[in-house]
């Protein structure tokens, strides 16, 4: 069984870590092209893991030599890129988001679903998280009873000022959105955004922290604390409440040491640090189906109920109301 | 110095663990009298700790031979015997809830007031509990920053059934509203009591758990969820979360175990597990302040704020929306 | 029922805790009387808590205002002052250590037990502590079947330059002797302690930390590391391994924080701090045992107990080899 | 840059583990072919994972198709084995122990020092375990000062039957002898094993568990248990103590529940769980290391040096009294 010859599209960090992750830790995977419009930096790449530099994406997606391809471009391009890897049968695991609004990703998941066959992962890499996988599997096993309510808390250590109070929703809430989804198995309804007076560390008019509920079809509800200028480190806690007991992930891990005066560990620096486990099992497992010809983790349809409900979630914030979100009819989309 | 002559009145499990608390653990104090509408209770209690029984409870507070009453009476007759206190010019330890509702509450505040001293303390425990006290210092001391969110857990083991979701906003959530407007420093302006889809362990028709958001009028919030019928164990946990990092009290404590595939703990049965120390406590230190001529813990002003949140909560759970809290103004009435 | 009389004899760091313990914490107690060398800071407390202040000790044992007393001068003066306690017949609780050693030690537990009446108390407040309560009372439950081993460590922060090589093992390390002589229920029969290359933090030829190995009647072993220039914190930690299980106490408590990059907690500054829950309650139901004439704790042979097994453990920390411990045969000199 | 073609000697647990793992997680590496006396079993995996099944583990090694070996077959046949590859200049990754005595691991250790190039990388998998690698870290990083003494706890769940006292050190405390070594950067000079009265759960005769203290050539020491019938899951901890603070790793780890009365989370079944992650390390990195012609990870004199220490152990096991390790002259062998 020959290598699977994988293609990326853009090479910035996530980009080029997934490309670095290709050649040096996923068994069964080449990397034979990548593509960035920055072309010295795809050129630099390119040299140091002997893969041909392809400045036109679209010509890379359609190559003979790509087998499948790895999308890590801005959003921006994603819909355009994502139909090419449609055209040419491409398997690709796309960063989110899939596209920039619900309407686009609605357009793809259509498009894919034409097809008849399953080309587009999605790279909603928690779901791969040894911890997370545990979660989800300790909540399928019953043993807990119905799955009732999440807490979960995502906080960054700081963000660049430019991002702003929407960037909250759309680019950290959104991982929220995922597990709330995945965890449940059930679609968002409803969401609620709501901000406490904001941090002072943080530019004006900046709204951070938020605070968000998402109802869910099937009666259940998860709170959401988003808080991207927390100072103190990368967390991404989450815990399940259930009928017969509850289940948290996220809490410290790694050495544990005395000094100075405390008991503690320390705080992962960045999601890098914190999910590079993830990202590696993702990359692997997403190698693996593709080979077998499907699609391992969150599919197309994920990416766009994450978009419907991060636009309404962005409705809810600036009027600070509940907002229904609205769906297309699953069972027509793919039926 | 002599010891303070202290009163009981209502022998039941609180009542009769205060009246064992002043004999064998408090000092400075000396139970005189206790009393309760079951005679044979406080028969039984008086003859055990040497104290003399009261038919009437009125009576007990005007007695010569008491300086000072615990009410720990059902909270339909708190009214009257706090009136009584007040008249008789008694310092009082009164159990949660201080009145019935808030109007009347109001009106225990507004004739203390006119007393010109205060006699009345509400024994909200937690306050003197020594993880909250720790936590509560380390907010104030301003080493975090401003705090921007709390997020609170509240769960029982389980409740009787007669137990229903009316009380679990007046029973239970009311400790977490006297901890939000604590560690605030600030009263809640509006209350929202949110239901997912109830546990099926618990009677039709109960709303168990409870999801609640406090809005403060420093603009800070508070997520809160209660759930009485959670199976495992009583647990109560409390994050903050400031600006500069968060602190978290209630996670598990006591001996560590691995036994039985597992590590961990146990958790503890009931709240008079967990929080023994805190009312050893709030005991001794409001016997020393009631010698001083003093009260040192939460105010009739206290009791009546949590009641008028509990009172707008309860119309939240109803009507599943945001509830303004309307409160006296404090200026006015203890002006 | 009238409170107990207790006078303290010695008011330094300890005695004044025990004096101040006895007025503003303890039920059924009262301070008569403080004894020290330092008159000034005797008459200080004395002044401060209402009690008489006697210049000499023995005075104070013997006179007849004094029901009980607590102990908390230096170790050199202990046996005179015991001796004079069951002379007059007066309760004692007596701080660690009984005397100077065990031959006198003995002669204190001899003395006793002609006068056929348990009067004498040791300090050894551990046993008191919640934690080390519920470990004894899992470990005793059989519920982990037997216990084989315990691994314990005593860390100071700091302590003075004069505190040298053997004041590790009869200061510091006794604390661990009675807690694997209670634990286990069974006596230490041999002793090794070991030294490592020594912190550099510590002025030459002080040997710390130590490493000892207890051996006990019963088969089973405890290693001990204490080491009292830790430069972190107080730290008491002990894991007893049984067949089915370990149970471990001391770990971090408190105030969980995520601040500065860690997640983690404070360590207690000293004994004073960690330990003063296990004081409240060793007082407290020492004055509830000696009103009914009774000890509940620690006996004068756990204290003469301790003091042989230190004594070996000194002739091993300066052979480096294991030492049998002599003890008096228990049957004989309390049969 | 094609594959490195890797062979892998004994397929059993370990060896089926290591095929499956450079087939599946492993980039850079291609499983060839594969060995074991039990045919069947080579047969199976070898259809399975696409790999020539080879019936002499010796045909194996000298094989043209060969680049590297993978020996995971008994300890007896190392010896053989290993002279092999030395023979045909084979790269060879060898599961512990090197040899079955330090006598035969000295002569291989001699026999490779002729090649002038290490081919041999012996398989203590801890030392990539991420937690073992981060305390390696910090205790070089001078942080805390220099290390002064290790605690470690080995235990098992439970073992054969057939598993006898001298396997307890020869396979179980050899994976502490290698961890101490290695965190310290030192010699173990001396060793004493000690046992307490055996579990009774265990056959007769069997010392389980067992307390072991390793002493180092650079003053630093070690104290081990090694507990293999603990019941109730797979530990290894490890705590530094160091001059300014402790370092601490394999507490608990996982989803933490509350659950059952209980709060805490499931110990791993055994080390394939627990060091699964290490494994998949150490294999890429061996691999890589390989592709560049070097080793990265303990070598055979780390493996001689363990057979050394735990020949002591065994004397010492058995008169329960120090004995000094003899090691060769290390600048003189490998000089």
């Amino acid at each position: 069984m020959s290598d699977l010859r994988v293609g990326v599209v853009g090479v910035g960090v996530m980009g080029a870590d997934h490309a670095e992750r290709v050649v040096r830790k996923t068994a069964g995977a080449r990397l034979v092209a990548v593509s960035d419009p920055d072309w010295a930096r795809a050129e630099g790449l390119g040299a140091r893991l002997d893969a041909r530099v392809v400045a036109d994406p679209l010509e890379l997606i359609a190559s003979n030599e790509v087998d499948a391809v790895i999308l890590a471009s801005p959003g921006f391009v994603h819909a355009e890129q994502l139909f090419a890897c449609l055209e040419h049968g491409k398997p690709v695991l796309c960063e989110k988001p899939l596209t920039m609004d619900a309407a686009s990703a609605l357009q793809v998941v259509e498009r894919e679903h034409k097809l008849g066959r399953q080309l587009i992962q999605v790279g909603f890499m928690r779901r791969f998280d040894p911890e997370y996988a545990a979660m989800k599997q300790l909540l399928d096993s019953g043993e807990l009873g119905r799955t009732l309510l999440l807490h979960n808390v995502h906080r960054n250590k700081s963000v660049p000022t430019t991002f702003r109070s929407e960037m909250i929703v759309r680019d950290s809430m959104v991982h929220e959105v995922d597990v709330a989804r995945w965890l449940f198995g059930s679609e968002i309804t409803r969401i609620t955004v709501r901000t406490p007076q904001p941090t002072s560390l943080v530019a004006d008019g900046v709204l951070d922290p938020q605070l968000a509920l998402f109802e869910l079809a099937n009666g259940a509800m998860a709170d959401v604390e988003v808080f991207v200028n927390f100072q103190v480190g990368y967390e991404v806690r989450c815990e399940a409440v259930a009928e017969r007991g509850s289940a948290t992930i996220g809490l410290g891990a790694g050495v544990f040491t005395r000094a100075g005066g405390q008991w503690g560990g320390a705080m992962p620096a960045d999601f890098r640090v914190r999910f590079e486990q993830a990202y590696d099992i993702e990359v692997q497992r997403w190698v693996d189906a593709t080979v077998r010809g499907e699609i391992d983790g969150p599919s197309a349809w994920d990416g766009y109920a994450a978009a419907a409900v991060c636009e309404a979630g962005l409705e809810s914030l600036s009027s600070g109301r509940p907002v229904e979100v609205t769906l297309a009819d699953r069972s027509k989309v793919l039926g």
